[in-house]
């Protein structure tokens, strides 16, 4: 949760002068996103959310999300579409900040996901990958595998105080993890974060997603992977092998494996989670300054990390 | 801006099961509210706001506040009104907290208020005297100038640590306040905490006032004197007469104040400085563990008791 920026009266009005979405009757700080200021805005002709954009999103990367945002959902796909000015433009900016008005939507997201909402999630994600066919646009994975070594280069120290011995285990999985990443997986453009804070249901059903903020061109099997870490541990630690199951079988769906990126996914699935460690432990070490965030625990992430360096059967064969 | 708790959908859902509104549809934690977590809930049959409170606030007072936010809205006053779950009962528990459901108010509070908008929070003031008129629930004030001296023997070394000799400078205002308090005015349900944050207006008219949380009996004419603090100072430090005198005329429109609460005023405005710097004093000495809330900047309210301990007219005579 975050909001970072506060936004007075005078600069919201100057921000709703370059729209034609009526009077501002209602205007609230959300509790949602983690790298930007999120708004519920209701004017005379609807509701939508404001995002400002802070430091953590890198301001030349905003065409491509908020291009990704609007090809989704002229697509169908059930995602918020960025309301453009009068002039046609949608990246704007308030009290100097670089900021976007996007439709409001409903669905509610689910602590804890149960096995049919597991298939929902899988079901949600390939819907995700078909809609964005097409995008033209290109962004790098800069969380990608190829950073990892990189990443880890400078948590050293982190990772020893947060579990002696750490370094020698990480480095370990990176050396495995770069000898075997396969370089031959179908590529498109993927969420990259397709977590439980990111999708809505309704009756039981997909209903949306939202926070396309480290949307990127990466092999799609890959966000499969990370969706699956996301939504199939037990919070004990444990894999739950019925829960992705149903969620590649929810994938597969729309859009199925290929036997390429089905073999490939146990691997995957360790190097998404040494992904979301790395981060974690960077947030951990060097705590962002002023956030009214409570950095999230680098020790889900190390242990669904031994899971995956145990070698875990993700389908129920190996 | 606060949400402290974590609401999971089984909390949720078991909590809603009690109420006759329909299936969620949206559920957000927002940035509102200093004492307690507030989430904007969608369901079928309409927008509330889900309060739950922590422990900043007495359990045992929830009766009055939600006894007086039922009172005022029956009152026709523009105040959320508490929703009853199907037993008839508006305070409930959430994840083994304490929480009520309220309607939504729409409205938007001003960052800077005008002299106009000043006109218009002291009829929104008076207006809210006049409908808690005959509210039967009483509650003594904790924050009331009787618990000043207390509060202030603790907070020696904090003060002296913000600003080197204000220890005895706060003793003679504390000598002041107690000499000369007033015993014989007009009491009633007054809010105590009719702060910019807390007011909304719609086309340039009060429309709404919110949290009710410090709300408790005291001088009506101390209520005004709160008011006057928190709109009529600006930002560099300098008292606005001509928004007193608008505020002060705007509330006289609904309920002339009397000559004694007319000449009272300025002691109590300099009273109502001096709570407002306590308890800032205090939370900035001992900031709340794990809250997501900057403490307010103490030196504000030093500067406004500055103000009126050297006699500022609040209406342009003295």
């Amino acid at each position: 949760m975050a909001v970072y920026t506060h936004i007075d009266d005078e600069a919201l009005e100057a921000f709703l002068a370059e729209y034609d979405i009526g009077r501002p009757l209602a205007f609230k700080g959300i509790a949602e996103g983690v790298s930007n200021s999120n708004y519920l805005l209701e004017t005379e002709k609807g509701r939508f959310i404001l995002t400002v954009y802070e430091a953590r999103v890198d301001a030349a990367d905003l065409p491509y999300f908020l291009g990704l945002m609007r090809w989704l959902a002229d697509a169908g796909y059930p995602s918020a579409a960025p309301v453009p000015g009068r002039d046609g433009e949608a990246l704007r900016t308030i009290g100097g900040k670089p900021a976007t008005l996007a439709t409001f939507l409903t669905g509610m997201s689910a602590t804890r996901a149960d096995v049919g909402l597991c298939r929902e999630v899988g079901r949600g994600l390939a819907w995700l990958h078909e809609a964005a066919a097409g995008y033209p646009g290109r962004r790098a994975n800069t969380l990608g595998h190829d950073h990892w070594a990189r990443m880890f280069a400078h948590l050293g120290a982190a990772a020893e105080r947060l579990k002696p011995g750490l370094v020698a285990t990480i480095d370990g999985d990176l050396e495995r993890l770069a000898a075997g990443w396969p370089a031959d997986l179908p590529q498109g453009t993927i969420h990259a974060d397709f977590f439980p804070d990111n999708v809505f249901f309704r009756d039981r059903t997909f209903a949306a997603a939202i926070d396309f903020y480290f949307a990127c061109t990466d092999a799609l099997a890959y966000d499969v992977a990370v969706t699956l870490n996301a939504w199939c541990f037990e919070a004990e630690g444990s894999f739950n092998i019925t829960k992705s199951q149903a969620l590649i079988a929810g994938y597969e769906e729309r859009r199925p494996l290929s036997r390429v990126e089905h073999d490939a996914l146990p691997l995957l699935a360790h190097g998404a989670a040494m992904r979301f460690f790395l981060t974690r432990l960077a947030d951990w070490a060097h705590p962002a300054k002023g956030a009214l965030i409570t950095p999230k625990d680098p020790l889900e992430y190390e242990r669904k990390l031994a899971v995956h360096r145990a070698g875990v059967s993700l389908f129920g064969f190996s």
